[in-house]
């Protein structure tokens, strides 16, 4: 199995996310081959790993602020030709944790959507209180949808829950104002009447059921999807923010605290992406995972797995099949 | 002063209802009115505050699980005599903890709305890390927006942030997928364009920046401000209970817990939404405190307090000349 690794365009650099193919080259077999400026790269793999790390070497990459579109026509590029690489069947599947934007729209305009598949999405796991992930898709992709739109998130959503993440009685919901049937906007409503056809539907879900384990696949827009994240992000942060302040300013509190690392810890644990990695882009001719762009080698390497999973549960295969089901 | 408290219809019943009017009559000075059963309210109340508190019976009420519409046909409900009352000008304010949809139909369709306002909106108080509050407008009324129902939430967010809540320099920003101006969909870049008027608007914010103290007034419509609520609480809660549970199983943890009640005790404090009562429903000619449906007491004097506020620093026509101002 060959795994192209776009190895510029992160937040820190090139290291933590080469790390992170080392990891993973630890536990698992498959060709890694880094894109990018060879000179960045090279001196970053020890030389036990030279023969199982390609680069290619390209000397553009699409940094943060610049604008997705400029991907399509930077031919130079760590993502343009990484996702070049997947379209010509050179490679299996693409990690990126550069231009998220730009990593997307290379993808679908280059390897192509799955046949019966509208648009692709992005499917961002999110911690939850039993310890295993739900799935929001779509997470940003898709700006302004159509209940149809919706609909396929929801079926691609469930075969990559049921399939990669072993949820073997995944239910899909989609996310609205209220659980009513009444409640939602017009799409919300639209979808809903679409989604009833799959056995799995529960209809509308809020924003809570996304932690409290009673839902796996969370249908929004990638508008709705990006703001749950960030909010999702914002509200974990500003509690960890607290709890320090609160801490330092209190001498018992620190002795407390003390005696508390290995809660702390776990917390941090299950709370944290980098232990699932990236968001697979699905609905897409291949497997692409997008990762976060301040991915550590935790991530990256988890990322990795993330891809090879994806290509050994056949998921491309599953989401074409269901589409043809329910559609 | 006179406050009309529906006194039915929270989900914890009326006895912490009674019990926030009674908190609140012993630190201000006003007239409380108990809408509600006659026989439940009377024996709740002690009798050095019967002078104090006034109970205008009726036999009906409106449940959680009723629709909204209902309500303004239930001409002998609590709600429907609160608001009656408004619209009579008996009293001043309404503070309700039952059904939020019912309420604000009935106030907006009785009491109406300010000249220039085109739909109120529910302006929900959220938790941020320096100890203030910020405002989410429009958090659940109104699920369909145009730009300009947008546009009006910000400006009436602000006056509310500036008066009320004393941030003098409260600035106004669209919740979007992204901060850049590209971002965003149809409807929040036509609403972008619309707020440049307005010299407190600082274009898109992201989801954390809700908590992170760098925007007082956040623009969304309800369908998104009920979800980014519903996320918060739920992040916040999962982020409790597995603190509980992680606590909970090693001794350890249990011991250096004890040690950290007061850091607990300060974080709790800073995220309880009882410690700023409710949602001023903004927009319409009179003061309407919408409180969540758990109320407890304390939630229960606050929202008084927020009503009695709102009057004192006559926010209604301050909304009414900053509309005829930047419209």
């Amino acid at each position: 199995m060959k795994v192209a690794i776009d190895a510029m365009g992160g937040d820190f650099g090139s290291l933590p996310l080469v790390e992170g193919v080392l990891l993973a080259l630890k536990e698992k077999n498959f060709e890694a081959i880094l894109v990018g400026n060879k000179e960045v790269l090279e001196p970053l793999i020890p030389a036990e790993f030279a023969k199982r790390i390609q680069i290619v070497h390209c000397e553009d990459f699409i940094t943060m602020e610049e604008g997705a579109t400029s991907a399509l026509k930077r031919k130079e590029s760590s993502i343009y030709v990484a996702i070049e690489m997947l379209k010509n069947k050179e490679v299996d599947a693409v990690v990126s944790a550069g231009h998220s934007g730009a990593t997307m729209s290379l993808a679908t305009l280059k390897v192509g959507r799955i046949e019966g598949v509208s648009r692709p999405a992005i499917c961002t796991l999110m911690p939850r209180i039993d310890g295993k992930r739900s799935l929001v898709v779509d997470a940003g992709a898709n700006v302004e949808c159509k209940s149809e739109n919706l609909f396929e998130f929801g079926i691609m959503g469930y075969e990559y829950a049921t399939s990669v993440l072993m949820h073997h009685n995944a239910k899909i919901g989609i996310l609205a104002n209220g659980e009513e049937e009444c409640k939602g906007n017009e799409i919300t409503r639209e979808a809903s009447a679409l989604l009833k056809k799959h056995p799995a539907f529960i209809g509308n879900i809020e924003g809570n059921n996304i932690f409290d384990s009673s839902v796996e696949v969370i249908v929004c827009d990638g508008f709705v999807g990006n703001i749950v994240l960030k909010t999702s992000e914002g509200v974990a942060d500003s509690i960890v923010y607290l709890l320090r302040k609160y801490i330092k300013s209190s001498p018992i509190g620190i002795f407390g605290a003390l005696f508390m690392k290995n809660v702390f810890r776990k917390l941090k644990k299950q709370i944290d992406y980098a232990e699932y990695g990236g968001a697979p882009l699905l609905g897409i001719n291949g497997s692409v995972i997008i990762c976060h762009g301040k991915s550590n080698a935790k991530a990256m390497k988890n990322a990795i797995f993330q891809a090879i999973s994806t290509l050994e549960n056949n998921i491309n295969d599953k989401i074409f099949n269901a589409i043809k089901q329910y559609k």
